[in-house]
Parts: C-alpha cells; sequence; structure tokens
C-alpha cells in the first residue's frame, strides 16, 4: 500500500496539541479529518513528535498509509492541503516512501527552535508565538549556562513529572541561545528529548539571563536530578517543532 | 503642553485601517481609547502613516499632547500599552518631543516592507502576515524591472484610482526585491508614497517574476500614466510600514 512522508506547518494555538483526543481540537484529527474527505480513507496521521497545547511546527513529519494506489505525492499534499482549509495547517512537503518508513520511529534527530522576545513592549504581530520577556537578558551567559546541558545525561530536572518516557537519560547535541535584535532564539537538537524538556532547559536559561542563576547553578539543578530543582516551563507559545531527521537514502 | 512620539506595532488583520472611521475598528481609535482610560484625556493620536484595512506596521509612528504634565515618555508607554490589551498593538518606544514635532508632517522617510510566500503550499503560521504566490518567481527579473521605478516619475500607474493625493508625482529612493528561502522580500523607500502604490507596484512586479512581464512592460506601463496599464493591487497582508524617519536632532 502507498505510504507518504508528509512534512508540516502550523500555528500551534488553536489546538490542545498534535496528538488526537477527546478534550479539543488537534492537529492530527484535523489532518485525518482532511485526508477523510479527500479519499474516503480514515487512516491514522502518524507524527514524529507530539506537539504539546500551543506548540507550533514549521517541519512536523508525519506518515500516512493509503489503501488506494491512484495518488502521487503531489495529489495528496494539494488535496490535503486544500480539505484542511481553513485550519492554520499546511503540508509543506509530501513524498513517497517505503514500507518500513516510520515518521516517529525511523527519525534519528528532533530539532526544536524557542523564541524569546526581549523587549519592554509585549508582543503585537508576534502575540501567541514567542515568549515575551520584559527584562533585558544575557544571551552570554545563556549560552555558556547551556554548554554545560550539552551532552549525554540523566534529564530528570527538565522533565515533566507526567512524562513517560522509560528512562531520563538522553543525549542533548546542540543547545544554542543567540540574539536577532530583540528576539533571543534557542535551538535544541537531540535524537529524541523528553517532556517539557525544551521548555524546562529554557525557563531555567532565562534565570540565567537575568542575572539569577549562574552556570554552576545550571550544573548543579541538572546534578541534583529532581523536577524541583530546575526552573519554571517556558510557554508554549516560543516553541516551534522545526526539523525531523531520518537517515539518507 | 508635553507631547510624546509614539512608536507603533500592530498586526493590521484585525482593523480597517489606522485611521478612525465609523464603518469597524481601527488602530487609532484602540489606542485613542487607551490614552482616555490611562489619563481621561480624549486626544488624537496623529499617526504618519494611514495603512489600510489589513496592513501592518512594525514602525508606525504617532504623536500625542496631553494636558497634565505628571508622565514620563515611560509611563505613557507602558500605560498605553497595559490599556490597549487584548488588541495585537503595542508601543515600542515613547519619547517626549517638542510643539513643533509632527508625525506626518515632520516625516522625511517612509520605508515599507513587502512578504510574499513563494512556495506551493498554502501559509499556515503566516496566514495573513504574507501573499501566498505558488508559482516560482524569478527574483532577480522583479529586483531589475523594479530598478524601473526607481526615481523621480509621475506614478498615475501605480496610484489607487480613489487616492486624494494632489500630484501623482513621488520620488521612490529604494525598490529592492530579494529572496530569503521561500520568502520574497520587497523593500521600498521614499520621503511619501500614493495611495496603494506599494501594493501596486508589487502586483506588477509578480507579473515580471511570473514571465508574463519584461522590464520594459514596466517602464511601457509607468509611462502610460494610466492605473489600467499596472499590474493587480496587492493583497494587504503582506505589507508591512517598517519605519518613519525624522530629520536628525
Amino acid at each position: 500500500m502507498p505510504r507518504f512522508k508528509l512534512t508540516i506547518e502550523y500555528d500551534g494555538g488553536p489546538y490542545v496539541g498534535w496528538q488526537r483526543q477527546s478534550n479539543g481540537a488537534t492537529v492530527q484529527a484535523a489532518l485525518e479529518d482532511a485526508v477523510e474527505a479527500f479519499c474516503g480513507e480514515r487512516v491514522e496521521v502518524a507524527g514524529a513528535g507530539r506537539t504539546d497545547t500551543g506548540v507550533h511546527a514549521t517541519g512536523q513529519v508525519a506518515h500516512i498509509e493509503l489503501e488506494t494506489e491512484r495518488f502521487d505525492a503531489n495529489t495528496v499534499m494539494k488535496a490535503i492541503n486544500a480539505l484542511v482549509r481553513p485550519e492554520p495547517i499546511a503540508v509543506i512537503a509530501a513524498e513517497a516512501v517505503s514500507d518500513d518508513f516510520h515518521a516517529r520511529f525511523s527519525a534519528i534527530e528532533r530539532r526544536y527552535r524557542y523564541l524569546i522576545l526581549n523587549r519592554r513592549a509585549p508582543a503585537a504581530l508576534d502575540a501567541g508565538r514567542v515568549w515575551h520577556v520584559s527584562v533585558p537578558l544575557d544571551v552570554g551567559a545563556m549560552h555558556e549556562a547551556a554548554q554545560r546541558l550539552v551532552g549525554h545525561h540523566d534529564f530528570t530536572t527538565f522533565r515533566a513529572t507526567q512524562c513517560q518516557a522509560p528512562s531520563p537519560e538522553k543525549t542533548l547535541d546542540q543547545l544554542d541561545v543567540t540574539r536577532d535584535g530583540e528576539r533571543i532564539v534557542v535551538i535544541a537538537r537531540a535524537r529524541s528529548f523528553l517532556h517539557h524538556q525544551v521548555r524546562n532547559m529554557v525557563g531555567t536559561l532565562k534565570l540565567v539571563g537575568e542575572g539569577k542563576w549562574s552556570a554552576d547553578d545550571v550544573t548543579a539543578a541538572l546534578e541534583a536530578r529532581a523536577r524541583a530543582a530546575g526552573g519554571p516551563t517556558a510557554p508554549a507559545d516560543g516553541l516551534y517543532l522545526t526539523d525531523v531527521i531520518y537517515p539518507a537514502g
């Protein structure tokens, strides 16, 4: 049966997250409804990352498998985009893949971007798309402290208490903090992340940016292996799933 | 009486434009309501550019004059921002200015940015913030043709038929077209613009990008001095008033 890899952009604002659930609108359900409207098949749109309520994506990846062999990837993309309207969701790329491609299990890396609007005035054009922090943040100190988290660690301190991952150990490959005018951009890269890991790391680095915490405090928090030792969870508004990487070929 | 220069960012989507009018919500009215709520004075918030329905700003400039001398610029900014919520409007800078400063009449240059999302998939995260053009556009050809419009000209071809400016002659100082990934960015700079001038120029350059028009066709349209000779009006969604420039000191 034909299987397609879909790359998906969405505004997470109106949704209770990616994953289909009974208590609100989800990106997955909107896409599954669009697929059904176009070909009559009720299939699972299986995503690589289960983004939370309000979290955005510029490069979520999902796969679908259809019974019919009538459609090529370009047709699937155009049909879903036409039928998912007016939801703020778009399939930005589609390709036919082999039966062994699985959006979640084949992925070897996820990349997230977190945007902080660091100015006195609140967000207007970017409301809901950034975390507004009005106190000036020291981006150099944030980046330096972030390097304490890079590598293979037990990330219990940065893991939501309801996280269901079998192990709190992960390898964080990159955590860069840079300034672009009044925006601060955090880039995080890993094979996979724990629940709320990026937002909890960003909430902690904000304490460093304000001068309340040192890099050594971040190390001590990591080593405490306790959620209570970490900083607060940064809001969902600023978080974007930007890329999911698969083995070449 | 104290006079303040305000730099303002807004999402134009919910408004029938900057200027107060009876047929819908405007940015000016929202700001005037906020000023009144904070100090009890009903004053005009006089803007530098009368942006149209749906047009955005990252750097609109306005001035207000208050009776009371109790407030400094920082307080004015914070109070307006607190009271204009939840409208997508923010005062991003405020400063005390002399009596002879007028946001509109003192301005010596306006800058606009126009964003085109040039990809097959429709906009999701940027819906309402860009013009989605799905056919591939030749940005080099667009930029080259744009240079035919730079300089002092009679811009009747690119002027809305309802434009009330006394003369159709303007000096266009810059019209640059560049690509940034799947976005095309048009930067326009002039002392002042005619009604719909930027959107009419962009709509014409899109014909060049598609290969339907040559640079010579743009020159011929300009020389025709007739709105019917120009391309269609690009949508408001992609247009941003980014800067208003005043004489130094």
